[in-house]
């Protein structure tokens, strides 16, 4: 089979089989310009031949999509990578490999060509050919602290964000960790200051919001299957006020349909139920005195994952941003 | 070190990381009769020096426990087996096994020999070597059948089990269909009719009832980490009522510290939380016509597992039944 | 405001607030007859006029059903009634309100003129003007139970079910037995042999299955929020087998989209997640000796309440009977 | 009845139906120096004859205890008050509870009287005769803050609380937002910024740590039932290190039995399950650079409530301090 020579694409996802690679399949199934989905595995990835896709998704662990980028980019094929894989692309990046994701980088040419697709901070161009799609931690707390940091509006130097996140986040992959009894009644702190996130957070906060931060970064594996919320707490730089902060977000947020704010912190606004099963991210905060404390919600698998990944895909292909994602909606 | 000339014994668990194996420890650690509990899992069995035990636990899966009962019980030590090892004796035994536990029996001249320990219903005596600790499904469905059975108040073709458990049920082994992420919203059944716990319940059935039965037994896994909750229903005989059901329970269980039985289905009698936690088991039913509806409830670790297994090393040692139990109870 | 001319309805939802009340409004408002769906709860449906909508969704308590419906007949509107207020139609049904409903029925008069809107066993006609929407439970039982009765296939002295559902059934009220600290660790049997929904599963297995039955009916409350499952067991009758039962399912459903039929079960059949979210009705059984366990599995929102609703709807308009349910999908 | 002679002492617990009520019941049941437990609730304290109980606990709301208070003491029996009615002392005490409780203070004269029982940092003399019993989220985080502010090794301008509760934090009583099906899958910041353990935390800082303080201070309610876990975040102050921290926990905690600090965060060090169901408290932190990360877990109902007022119980009568509360432990 060759390319489809109309309007609809035939695209590949490898990983097909986890919490992301499913919810992925699920919006491009419904993708109007979508003419195939095909799903791999690591298992059946050989059997793939690339040139028969215009894009190739990857739901996979960074290290298979390090292998697998270099080949399908070969073929001429473009790839949205899910995994961690081609995030980090400043300093050291052998040494930030090695230290926040415990491996050698096998395909660091790559990692400039890298578009790092945080919508709607970055958005792709038509001619990129490689998106490495954002962490879901990092995405939701980018989506809060880079209005604030790009306009100078709280002290760098002041920023905590203590984010919990559902159990999908932990993939699919059997492990006596992640079993029912052991994260049942728990909220579980884990990778405290050492999150792979945590330097994506600070490349992507320079890069797109002008400011170096080294913040607390805790995370926390929480009780529930789905939804991040994110707790960004900091504090307000002089003369800055809750009207400055209402005018960031809407300055930034004007023209994206896929975010909620609100300026005061309600129930309906930080509930996991509200963004879970939605390409959505919510924001609610509250200024007390100088102190600003910020909730950034998202479905870890959607806007963290698979709905962004379609955002990418709908960027890099000049369709509407929200096609097939205005439909998702939410259930009580 | 040799046997403990005092009246405080040495006892091994073997086994002891698993959860029944670490609820059986909490409890014998606090045994006023127990000098010491000395633990080892499947890599170090290697180096347990058997004849140092007085008792040894075996909180192992049935096809280790086959292995080791002979060997253990050469040495002069007794063993408890909390596994179904040593539970089907009746018929073609070796068949029993490759049909219920997809295995071929390993130790079959042990069958015989072994206690099956339903406390109240086969105290076990002083002489008694080898323990097969009763399953956890079949002790709720027994406790609850055998009174009904014993004094022919139901119609023995009419009985219907419809079991639930909490996933400490599965083992704390890592597998994807345990994963958080996979339980959790769900009440899954699974082997329906094929639960190895149901030619159990028919032995004992008959051996301690009276009664060959053949009945429907289904089992499900419930989201919640402790407790087994067993609905059995049943027709009641001509001429057997309400009363004769109460007198039965009360002729049964009347000198049994470890059972609360209730003529009535109140939600205190059939909570799990009612019995997480303890050794006790609560019956509550509710006759309807000729019908009668009646709830089991038990904690599968206790009960089901460890705390029974106390029982039975109380009885084989001639202590009060519920040394070390009495003190057991629930939260809210 | 006048009724509408063109083709999309404006219909309105009584009991908007509460957890089916929000699916339906859901539903309806993608609905692609709808043109409005205006929502009224108990304190406002005085400013309902109600000649403004061609047809009244109701979903309020009973009482408050009986209230509401014979006013909007009168006013020409149609009412689909998704309480129990207008299911019970068979017998002395003034003393089976009182009865199993706890309440004198106010309407009495429209009883006889309700249709049990059982999909696909009951198919609502065009000139329809009360439908009766099925309850959760008997849903669910119905669509398990009906193709064996109306073949002879199951003994019907020997029907014993055990159905469980999510804590969404209890609706929205404040009360202290359905705290989250009450529910949680529970799987807790309720009404049993009480259940409003006996009744209901009786009269239509007579009506639609033309037999008389007399099962035991236990139902539980699961510590999740959403899904029935309901455990069937009977025994098959002499001469029948497996491929009777295959071909009764075969025959009743297979024009009607919204189910999906198993002759095994597995773990996808039986799964809540896998039917949360959409609009249909999932059937699973295993027949062992004369034996047939089966599980019938539903979203109790939605085929147990809104999605059968909208069905209703869109029998009663001619329309498609999945329109607006076929791109429900369940997430992972 | 008049005041037992012997050693063994009579105590009253007011709001014994509650969930903190239930488990002060528990402990003070198996209390070697408690004769008799009688319960009231707010309706039954009228019946209450004050002076047949040496010690009265007080398990009720602040707006009750305020009342209660006064005619106890007069009475001349002692009170334990596990309220917040009596903890804010400092500064203009009516706008603080107006402020933070949203009532008047009705017994503002005992204020000054009261003791505030943070074992072990202000353990009770004999000579006390009311008792402040903290609060949970203040013990939670008192207890793992006042090492680090007391030895100055924080700077306290940097301090940031986030901290997580089970939802029996709210009680009992009936309420929407409490449902299980609206608090099940979430984890909800409330009261941000606004909760009245914070101007507690910061009397406490001051007063039994010598700072002065001002934290950022979020709340979350967990979808569990019990349990809170206190991410607390600051920057260490030039030239402390980890040596330093070390250090100040060793030395307040060197003889206080019911803490376990360990200098690594690992799972089983900030497992809720393992300090639910016992009068502990768990601190585990890690340091990164000059960030110190710290989680306090404990089980709100014993420590943050029933156990700690036994402490305060036991430290007023000259028991040793662990008196029934060293048998606590957890399960799996």
């Amino acid at each position: 089979m060759h390319k489809n020579p109309s309007s609809k694409m035939n695209v590949a996802v490898v990983g097909g089989s986890g919490y992301s690679g499913l919810e992925l399949q699920r919006l491009l199934n419904k993708h109007p310009h979508v003419a195939s989905v095909t799903a791999f595995n690591s298992q059946t990835t050989a059997n793939m031949k690339v040139s028969d896709y215009q894009v190739v998704f990857l739901a996979t662990p960074a290290e298979v999509s390090m292998e697998l980028v270099p080949a399908i980019l070969k073929e001429g094929s473009k790839v949205i990578d899910l995994s961690g894989a081609f995030r980090l692309s400043q300093g050291d990046v052998l040494e930030n490999y090695k230290t926040w994701y415990a491996m050698d980088h096998k395909a660091q040419n790559f990692l400039l060509e890298a578009h790092y697709g945080l919508v709607p901070w970055n958005n792709a161009k038509k001619e990129v050919s490689l998106i490495a799609n954002p962490g879901c931690y990092a995405t939701a707390v980018l989506m809060g602290l880079l209005p604030l940091l790009s306009l100078g509006l709280i002290d760098e130097k002041s920023i905590v964000i203590d984010a919990k996140s559902g159990a999908t986040g932990a993939g699919k992959k059997a492990s006596e960790s992640m079993l029912f009894c052991e994260v049942e009644g728990e909220c579980l702190p884990y990778k405290i200051g050492e999150h792979q996130h945590l330097p994506e957070i600070q490349q992507y906060a320079q890069s797109l919001g002008g400011q170096e931060i080294d913040p607390f970064f805790a995370t926390s594996l929480l009780n529930t299957r789905r939804g991040i919320i994110a707790g960004i707490y900091a504090n307000l730089n002089p003369q800055k006020n809750a009207q400055d902060v209402a005018n960031a977000f809407k300055e930034f947020y004007a023209h994206y349909p896929l975010v909620e704010v609100a300026e005061e912190i309600t129930r309906e606004m930080v509930s996991l139920k509200a963004v879970v099963g939605t390409a959505k991210t919510r924001i609610a905060y509250k200024i007390v005195g100088t102190k600003i404390y910020l909730y950034s919600s998202i479905d870890n698998l959607l806007k963290g994952a698979a709905s962004q990944a379609v955002e990418n895909f709908n960027l890099m292909n000049q369709f509407p941003i929200t096609t097939v994602l205005d439909h998702l909606e939410t259930m009580v």
